[in-house]
C-alpha cells in the first residue's frame, strides 16, 4: 500500500495547509486581506486602530479601568520577557511554577536579568501542587512576585490559575501569568485572578497573524515599574508612558499585523467572544481526542487536565509507525501538525485552534486513518 | 480660497495615501499579497524562504562567508539594540557618533545595558569630524568599538561611513552601522568599510512590510559573542546558533512578514539591486528638491549631505503657512508626510523611499502647490 497517494489534499480557502500547531495557525481569508494595504504608522488612522485594539485585548481579560493593554514588538516570548524585567524589580524574587518548555523560559529570562528565582517544577503531566506552593510562599516571605503558566504548550496541560492566584492574593505577592496559548479561548478575568500582568500574542487564540506580543497590566503596578527594565525596547512603563504622551509606539509598529489584529479582534466578537472561540475549541478538541483514540492514539493527558488548546499524543507503539512518514504524509494531505516537545516521553502533537472547525478536523482525522493504511498499522482502539 | 476642495485624492493600486515618510513605507501589491497565505514557522517551505532571505540580506553588503544575517524580530530598534548589547562585551566602551535621535537612542540603549561610551556629537547637519574622532581614538585607548549611523534620519544627513571604518580599522575598534533607512538604496559594502556589524529592517529601501530588524555580523565576531548578552531574546548569538541547530527561530517569527520580504527581495533584485533601487530614489530625491525649492521650501542640508532616503525642508516662513492645515490638506489629496525631528529649526520632512516614482513624487508636488493655494501662500522660489 505504499504507493497509495491522496487524490487530492483537503481543501482550503487558500490552497494552504491546515496548521494543527499551537501558532502560527491557521487565519481566515478576511483576517490576511486586512494586511492589502499600508499604513503610516504616526497617522491618525493608524493610531486610532491600535487604540481599539488594545481596549478590546483589555476587555477580553476583563481589565476594566484597573488594568491596560501594553503591546510589544516581536512574539510572544518578548512580551514575557518585557513583562518579567519591567514588572520585577531588581532585587525581587519570583516564584517560578514550572512543568514544561515556557515555565522552564521563563526561569532562564529571569536568570539572564538577575532576577532570584525559587522553582517549583512538577512532571510535564502534572500540575503545580498547591500545598507545596503555600508551604514555599509561608517559608520564603523574600519572594515578591509568582509566575504560572496558563496553558503549558509543551503539553497541553491546563493549569490552575485563579487558585495560584488566590495564593498570590493571600500571602501578597505580584503574580504575572503567561496566558499565550489560552488567552482568548479560556476565561481569563485579570482582576478575579488578582494578576499583576497577563502576557499573550496576536496569533494564539485570537487568531491574528504573528509579530505582536502584548502584556495586560495592573495599572498601579505598571505605574510603579519605572526604572526596573533591563533594556530600552522591552520596557513596558517606556512603552506605555509615549502612547500616553502621543497615542504611538515609539519604535516601528507592525502596521500590518496590527491591522489583522484589529479584524481578527471583530471576528473574535462575532463569534461570541471567549465563551465563543471556547466552545468551538472544546468541540474541535472532543472530535480530534474521539477519533484519535478510536485509532489507536493515547493522549498524554486525562480529561481533566486537558486544555482545548493542543493534544499531545503517544507515538504508536508499533515497528511499521514511522513518525517522519506519517508528518509527510499529513502534510501531503493538506494537515501540518508539530512535533513533540515532552522530555517524559516520545510523542506528537495536534492543535484545536485557529480558523478551524468540525470540517476540518474530521478532515484531519480521514488523513490519519489513510497515513495508518499507508504505512500497514493497523488502528486498534486505545484502552481509556 | 479656503472651500478649495481636491476632485479626487491621487489615485493608488489600493485606494492609500502614498507614504512620504521614512517607514513604513508604501510596499508594491505584489509584497502585500505574499501575505495571503498561512505559512507553519517550523515548516520546511518556510525555513526554506527564510534561509534565502537571510542570505539575500547579507549579499546586498557583500558579506560572502565571513558575514551572516541574524534577523531580530520587532522592528529596527530592536535589532540595533540586540547588536549593541549582543556585541560589546560588558567591559566595552562605545565610541558612539551622534548627530540626531538614532545617535541618542543607540547612546540610550548602551547606558542601559550599562555599556560605557564616549560621544562624539555634532549638529544635525553636520557630519562627525572625523579629526576630532582619530583625536579620541588616540587618547582613549580604552574605546573598544564605534557605533555610527549611515543615514540618519532626523534630518536625511549622509554620514560618512567608509571614512569612520577606515579610522576603526587602523585604531583596530569594532565597527558597529546602523543601516536602517539607507540599507539596499545606498551602497554599503561590509567588508571594504571594516564593520564588524550593520543593522537595518525589513521596512525601509528593501520595501517590505514592518516587524523584522536584521544584523549583518562578521562571523568571526558573531562567534566570540557569548555570554554578552542582557536578555534572551535580544541575544545574536543564542538567535544564531538556533538556526545553525535546527534552521528555525527560537521564538515565533512573524511568518507573514517573512515571505513579503522574501516577495520584496525578488522585486529588490528584478530592479537591479542597490544601483537600481538607489537611481530611482535618488531621481526621486532630485525631482522633489527641485520642485519644493520651485515652490519656495528651502531644504535644511546642501546636496552634498543630503541622502536621497528623506528631506528635511524649513518651514515656509509666511504667517499663512498653516503645518497641520498642509499635513491635513496634503493627506486629503493622497500624500501622507512627516513632521520634523529637529531640535535646530521648525521643519518637517517627505520621503523619496518606496514603492514609488516620478509619477508619485509629481503628483505630491501638484498637491504641495494646491495647498499653497489653497492658504493663499505665494510660491516664492527658494535662493540656492
Amino acid at each position: 500500500m505504499s504507493h497509495f497517494k491522496p487524490a487530492a489534499p483537503f481543501e482550503t480557502e487558500t490552497g494552504d495547509p491546515i496548521l494543527l500547531t499551537p501558532g502560527p495557525l491557521t487565519t481566515s481569508r478576511s483576517v490576511k486581506a486586512a494586511m492589502l494595504h499600508d499604513w503610516g504608522s504616526r497617522d491618525a488612522n493608524f493610531v486610532a486602530t491600535n487604540k481599539a485594539v488594545l481596549a478590546q485585548l483589555c476587555e477580553i481579560a476583563n481589565g476594566g479601568e484597573d488594568f491596560v493593554t501594553v503591546p510589544m514588538q516581536g512574539s510572544g516570548t518578548f512580551a514575557v520577557e518585557a513583562m518579567l524585567t519591567s514588572l520585577v524589580p531588581r532585587k525581587g524574587k519570583v516564584l517560578v511554577l514550572v512543568n514544561g518548555a515556557y515555565g522552564l523560559r521563563a526561569k532562564r529570562i529571569l536568570d539572564i536579568a538577575a532576577r532570584k528565582t525559587v522553582v517549583h517544577q512538577t512532571a510535564e503531566d502534572a500540575p503545580p501542587d498547591l500545598k507545596k506552593i503555600e508551604a514555599i510562599l509561608k517559608r520564603t516571605p523574600s519572594i515578591t512576585h509568582i509566575f504560572a503558566v496558563h496553558c503549558e504548550t509543551t503539553s497541553g496541560i491546563l493549569n490552575p490559575v485563579e487558585e495560584i492566584g488566590a495564593l498570590a492574593a493571600k500571602y501578597g505577592k505580584g503574580y504575572l501569568i503567561d496566558s499565550m496559548s489560552a488567552f482568548g479561548a479560556l476565561p481569563l478575568d485579570a482582576r478575579a485572578v488578582h494578576a499583576d500582568a497577563v502576557a499573550a500574542s496576536s496569533n494564539k487564540c485570537i487568531e491574528g497573524v504573528p509579530g505582536l506580543g502584548f502584556v495586560i497590566c495592573r495599572r498601579d503596578v505598571l505605574a510603579a515599574s519605572q526604572g526596573n527594565a533591563t533594556t530600552l525596547v522591552l520596557d513596558l512603563h517606556d512603552q506605555w508612558s509615549n502612547f500616553g504622551k502621543t497615542g504611538q509606539y515609539r519604535f516601528t509598529p507592525p502596521t500590518h499585523v496590527i491591522v489583522a489584529l484589529h479584524q481578527a479582534l471583530r471576528e473574535f466578537a462575532a463569534e461570541g467572544g471567549v465563551s465563543g472561540r471556547g466552545g468551538r475549541y472544546r468541540e474541535n478538541c472532543r472530535i480530534l481526542l474521539d477519533g484519535m483514540t478510536a485509532l489507536g492514539f493515547r493522549p498524554l493527558l486525562p480529561e481533566a487536565l486537558q486544555a482545548p488548546i493542543i493534544v499531545t499524543f503517544h507515538m504508536l507503539d508499533d515497528p511499521r509507525f514511522d513518525f517522519q512518514r506519517f508528518y509527510d504524509g499529513l502534510k501531503e494531505r493538506g494537515f501540518v501538525i508539530y512535533p513533540g516537545k515532552l522530555t517524559v516521553a516520545d510523542s506528537f502533537r495536534m492543535g484545536c485552534i485557529g480558523r478551524i472547525g468540525e470540517r476540518e478536523m474530521r478532515g484531519a482525522l480521514d488523513a490519519v486513518r489513510e497515513m495508518l493504511e499507508v504505512m500497514g498499522v493497523e488502528a486498534v482502539p486505545a484502552q481509556a
